[in-house]
């Protein structure tokens, strides 16, 4: 089944059933109100959401509406758990002939204010080297400390499409590593058919950047640990708890034809092939565009769309092609804005 | 105010309020079952548990019961952020007369699976070289990008004692930092009086660790960084949201006559003194002791007494002089044991 969150003001927005096609939805709260509900008792609640998606796909759910993905929160809006993976040699590593390392590095991460498919992405200098990253996510059920690759992948709940920001200017991780983002739909992995395999999602990943076509890369090929291995990895010394997610990413196709799947990848093959990188880094303005579709063609987890903004933009401007409903006022603040119960400080 | 988490088999429990003197508890589920609740929504909610803090410590609070710590989870059994600040310098720097670095050192650890005051710490081997570090954590309102030290003092909600469970032998971060334990009582900062000043505690904390008094540590000494400051440090590339622990320690007192609040450092200080370090690391039966008590000698935070279980350990071993009530089965694994629904694999 397909799960999405839509914004309605609330820190953990409103949980949603997606129809397979992403063209309709269904309120999911008359069984969970948000999708961490779900997952602390997944047992008891996912059937009864996979009938209300079973009912939305054969057009018989009674309130069914238009899916829109720029009304969305990131699946999960926070998660208790995030640990990103570097699970794909990068190029550079590759080049070198260097050997894969013998475990993966994993990176824990800001989990309490994920960003939504549309939202602005806002940082407060360019000079920080603004670069993203595609990749891929696994929501996690209890994974017990010391479970091995098998139980690791046992414990995937849902599947998601990652955008793993990152500031190559800036080296403390707490501070290279902000807020990422997610498309809207979270995927149960028998959506994905014989393209999961191997704990690996084995479909083309297409990236844009700053309107140029950077890539269709293949995100099973190059990928060094499955999902269950890195949830292994990241259980070895203790429990994992429902809702901890899984990032990997980002992803680098071992075939350079592919193209890229972050800046960073593309510098360092300008660099192989001229002698120096020529890409800038993200500029203000800038979007990021992420999708992954089937083999049928389909979008598997619905498009993601971000915007780079900063204090070098006026308010206007970041609003007029924004293309994404402004969210609504309330408890939280608004997505990759800061919140205004202590202001943004001075650009650093 | 002074508010814990009473264990009901549940992932959050229940939150109660405690009484200054520790003695009572009320709980708070007429205003909020939970702490997160209470901290999204701290305006609105935090005055009436005021109230009923008010009450209880006049002992009118209709159905108080007797506090008992051995019942709490931590007062907040599991955030959306955690980050580690290394805010005291270290022995082995001061010893080696490093400058201390610019800027504190944040660490991000894993937050789903936080322990009680009194649950065991379960561990795969004791050759992961088994430490504690005795430290202090704030949990945060919502704190934006980019606030300044002093809006992210102003963001500070709640103050625990922290217990900073550290696996020397082991090299990655996601491996070295497992989950970490607090003390049963979260207090507002107005609970400490003048002991809170300048952004610090100003209180000793007395460690304990398998039967020897390790110190009597100052806590406001030598911390390089206050909280505003490191608030503000993390929150420089992304926003905060309520809920966030920001956790500092291991303190390390620049008296060394007032002892050690880690083994690292006990260790350290053998070596400067004997040519060697003396003490073992934490093996399993080991109890670490912290508790922090203010200057009329009373308790501020509660009694924290962990006992550090592993697979050497039959289970009547672990029970026999726990000296805490079990935890009842439900959704959630009892803390700092693997969940049943993957069971931990062989030793590493």
């Amino acid at each position: 089944m397909k799960l999405a969150t839509y914004k309605d003001g609330s820190r953990d927005g409103q949980l949603v059933v997606v129809s397979r096609d992403l063209s309709t939805a269904h309120f999911a709260n008359g069984i969970a109100g948000r999708l961490q509900l779900v997952l602390d008792d997944w047992n008891f609640l996912s059937p009864q959401l996979q009938d209300l998606y079973t009912t939305l796909n054969q057009g018989k759910a009674r309130h069914a509406f238009a899916f829109e993905p720029a009304k969305c929160m990131a699946p999960l809006p926070r998660a208790y758990g995030w640990l990103q993976a570097e699970a794909w040699p990068t190029l550079a590593q590759r080049v070198q002939g260097a050997e894969a390392p013998a475990e993966p590095v994993l990176l824990q991460g800001a989990s309490d204010d994920f960003l939504g498919p549309c939202d602005d992405a806002w940082f407060g200098s360019a000079a920080w080297q603004i670069d993203f990253g595609a990749g891929l996510a696994a929501i996690t059920g209890d994974v017990g400390m010391g479970a091995s690759a098998e139980q690791g992948l046992d414990g995937v709940r849902l599947l998601m499409l990652a955008n793993l920001w990152r500031l190559r200017g800036l080296a403390p991780l707490a501070h290279a590593l902000p807020a990422a983002a997610f498309a809207p739909v979270a995927v149960t992995p028998d959506e994905l058919g014989e393209a999961w395999a191997g704990g690996r999602v084995q479909l083309p990943l297409s990236v844009t950047a700053a309107g140029r076509k950077l890539g269709v890369c293949e995100a099973g090929a190059g990928m060094a640990w499955h999902f269950g291995q890195l949830i292994a990895q990241a259980a070895k010394t203790r429990n994992l708890r429902a809702g901890c997610v899984l990032g990997a990413g980002p992803l680098s196709d071992p075939d350079t034809r592919h193209g890229v799947a972050c800046l960073a990848e593309k510098r360092a093959l300008e660099a192989t092939q001229h002698g120096e990188p020529r890409s800038p880094w993200l500029q203000l303005g800038d979007t990021v565009k992420l999708e992954m579709k089937g083999r049928d063609g389909e979008t598997v987890f619905g498009p993601l769309a971000q915007r780079v903004t900063g204090p070098g933009m006026a308010a206007e401007e970041r609003d007029a092609d924004a293309g994404t409903d402004s969210v609504e006022a309330g408890d939280a603040a608004p997505a990759g804005v800061p919140s205004t119960d202590s202001a943004p400080g001075a650009d650093a």
